[in-house]
C-alpha cells in the first residue's frame, strides 16, 4: 500500500545525507496520506545506505504500525502531533544538522538577518520552550510535538515552516517530503550565516520589516514572481 | 541567437555549484553582448543540474524577454543597471555564498587584510547602504542596482569588482562570465579569511598601502608580471 | 592467526579517513581477542590507502609483537592499559580529529548541551589531567593510559565511552571496532556543536538530568526503544 | 633535463588541490637539484588541472630560466633565497591555505598547543616581521625570502619547517617536495586547531616543554620510534 508515498519518503530520506544534514542515522522524514490519515516514515536506526523503499513504515494517527516489518522512527509521535495540528502540511523532517542543532542547544531563536532567511521564513525561526521534567519522563516524543504546537499558537506554521527544540534539534515541514527537506536545507544555511553575522558585527540588528515583506512575498502567495 | 554567449553563461552558472558558491538555486550569472545591447541570463528558480544552454534567457536593457521560453532571474533588473552604469564589464554574478553573505548581513565592508585580497581587489570590498523602505517596496531589484552604483560613485569598479548588499548578499562582475565567477570565488575566500583574521587578532589593522600597490599591480595593468 | 579480527581492525581503520577523523596517518584502531588476550592494531605511520588487512600487527599484553612484519602503532601501550582496566571493551580508537583535539588542547571537558550528546554519552566527556613531566619522560604512552583510567575512577567507562587527553587528543572505545569508531564520530560531532553552542549563547547551561536520562536510556539498557 | 625532479615537482603541485590547500592557482611547489644548483618550479598562474610535468620550469640561482617555455612562479625569488640560506632543504611550498593565511594576516605566530603541532614543529610557527615600504617596492619577492631567513636567525629551520609572512601567507619546506607539502598540510591543520583552542579556552597556555620534547623526538632524530 501507499507505494508512491513510500518511494517519495524513501527518496527524501536519501536527500538528508546528500545535503549533509545527517551524521550516522540521525534524521528522519515522514509524509502524510491525507485521505487515509496514514503516515509513511523512516524505520528507526537504519542506515541511509542500506534502506530500501519497501522498508518505509506505515503508521496511523495512534502510532500503530499498519504495514512494515521494521519499527518506525522513535520520533514518530512527534510527527503525528504535527500532522494533527498543522492541517496544511504533508511532510515532516527531523535532523540533528550541526548548525541548527547548535542554535537549539543554545536555546535561542534564529533572528532574520537577511534575504536568504526571508525568502523562505517570514520572521525568526522560534526556539520552543524547554520541556518540563514531567514532559520528558512520560510521552517525551508526543510532548515534543505538543510544545512545538504551543510555540506556534500565535504564529503561522506555513510562513515559518521550521522550529528548534531546546537542547535537541530542528524540525521542519512542508507540503511535500521534498519541500520539507528543502526547508531543512535552508534552515541549516541560515543558522550558519546568522552565527557568523553575529560574530562579524556584535551590534547587528534584524532585517527590517520591508525586507521581510519584499523577499517573502516575492516567492510566496498570489503576488509571487520568483521561479517559473 | 547568441548561441556562444548562451553557452558561456550556461557554463559559468554551472561553476557556481562547482565552487560551492550556491545552495539550491540561489545564484545567477549573466553576460552582455555589447554590440546588440542584449543580456543572456539564467532562468529564475531552475536547478543547475537540470538547466540546459538553450534555457538561458535573452533580455534587452528594458528587461523585455527577446528570446527564451522561461522567465529570467528575478534579479535581472539589478544586472541591467550594472551593465548600463559600468561600461567596461561584460558579466555579472549574484550569489548567496555563505561567507560573503554573512558580511553583507552584518552591514560591514570587508577590510583588506592581506595579499590574497590585494591580488584581486584594490581596497576594501564595500557594503552598500541599506535600501529605504520606499526603495524596497517599488522597483526593488532595480534600486538594488542603483544603490550599488551609488556606492561606486567615487570608486573604480574595475579595481574592486565586487560589492556587498546590506541584509542580502554579494554581486561581482568582470570582463567575461568566467572572470566574474572567479571574482566571486575570491570574494568568498577573502570574506572567510577576514572573519578568522579578526578573531585571531582583535586589534588587527588593514594591510598598508604599499602591500595593496605591490600585489594589485603585480597582477593588473601594464606593469603586471604574474601569469603567462 | 586472528584473520577475522585483522579484517575487522583493517576496515575500522579505513573508516577513519572515510569519516574525516584523520589527517595523514594520525589515528589508529585496535581490537581485542578476549580469550587469547591478544590485540590487533594498525602498524605505525602507514598510509590508510596503502594498508592491507595482513599488515595489522598482533601484540600481547606486554606489547610484544606476536605476529606481523611491521611495527605496531606507537600508541600501543595506551591501548593495552585501557584493555587491562576496562574489562567490557573490545576496541579502542585514537585520532587527532580536529574538533575533539581542539577541546583536548584547551584542557576542557565537553559539557553535554543536548540530545545528540546524551544519545551516546551519559554526561560530559572528561578531559584527563595533564601528565607530569616525569610521566611524560618515561613510559609516556603507558602513562597516557593510566591517566585515562584515573579519570574514570568514579565514572562508568561504558556510559561515557570517550576521553580527551590534555594537549593531545581523544580516545574512544566500544564493544567492537566499528562501534568504537562510531563513538569517535559522535565525539567529533558533539565537540563541534558544543563549540558553536557556547558562542551562540555565552550563558548556556548544560542539559538537565532528565534530558540525559531520557535520551541515554532511549538507546541503552533494558528499556531502550531506539533502533530495530 | 631533470625529468625525475620535474615529475616530482609536478606531482607535489597536484597535491595542493588534493589537500585543499589552494583556491584557483594560489600556490606553488619547487624542488632543488643540489649538485646542479638548479630549481624546478611551477609555472606562474597555470591551472593545476591543465598543468603537465613538462610545463615545470627550470631556473638557476639567479632566477634565470634554464629550461621551459613558460614563465616561472612570480614567487621564484623567495624560493631561491630559501635554498641559498637553508642548506639542508630540498623543496619549498607556498600557498594561501585559509587557516594559515588567517594567522599570517593577523600577524601572530601559531603557539604550540598540543602534540599534533609538536609531532612536526618544535615550537611556535613564527610570523615574520612586516616588510618595510622599501622592501615591498623593490625586489619584493626576494625580500620576502630575506625576512624569512632573518626570522630564523636564532631558530633551527629543520626543527620548525614553516613560517608565516605577515599580511601574506605561509611558506613551508622539507627534504623532498612531498615532505614539504606534508608540512604545509600539518601547518594548515594546526592553524585551524589553534584558532579553535583559543576560543574554547581564552586562558589557554602553550604546551609545556616536556610535551614538545617527547612528541618531537618521538618522530625525529636518532631516538625516534614512530613509523616503520
Amino acid at each position: 500500500m501507499l507505494e508512491n508515498l513510500k518511494k517519495e519518503v524513501f527518496e527524501a530520506n536519501k536527500l538528508l545525507p546528500y545535503y549533509n544534514l545527517v551524521t550516522l542515522t540521525w534524521g528522519n522524514v515522514s509524509a502524510l496520506d491525507k485521505e487515509k490519515k496514514l503516515i509513511v516514515i523512516k524505520p528507526s536506526g537504519v542506515d541511509y545506505d542500506e534502506m530500501k523503499p519497501e522498508d518505509m513504515v506505515v503508521v496511523d494517527f495512534d502510532g500503530k504500525v499498519v504495514e512494515g516489518s521494521l519499527k518506525p522512527s522513535s520520533d514518530t509521535p512527534t510527527h503525528i502531533e504535527l500532522y494533527k495540528a498543522f492541517k496544511d502540511i504533508g511532510a515532516v523532517v527531523h535532523t540533528h544538522s550541526a548548525w541548527a542543532t547548535s542554535w537549539a542547544q543554545s536555546g535561542r531563536s534564529i533572528p532574520c538577518y537577511g534575504t536568504t532567511h526571508a525568502d523562505y521564513m517570514y520572521g525568526a525561526v522560534p526556539c520552543a520552550r524547554p520541556l518540563t521534567d514531567d514532559e520528558i519522563k512520560e510521552n517525551y516524543e508526543k510532548n515534543t510535538g505538543l510544545v512545538i504546537i504551543e510555540t506556534f499558537k500565535n504564529m503561522d506554521y506555513n510562513a515559518v515552516p521550521a522550529v528548534l527544540c531546546t537542547n535537541h534539534g530542528p524540525f521542519a515541514w512542508g507540503k511535500t517530503a521534498k519541500k520539507a527537506v528543502e526547508n531543512s536545507v535552508v534552515l541549516e544555511e541560515i543558522a550558519k550565516m546568522a552565527y557568523r553575522t553575529e560574530r562579524i558585527n556584535t551590534d547587528v540588528k534584524e532585517a527590517k520589516q520591508s525586507i521581510l515583506d519584499k523577499h517573502y512575498f516575492r516567492k510566496h502567495g498570489k503576488n509571487a514572481y520568483y521561479g517559473q
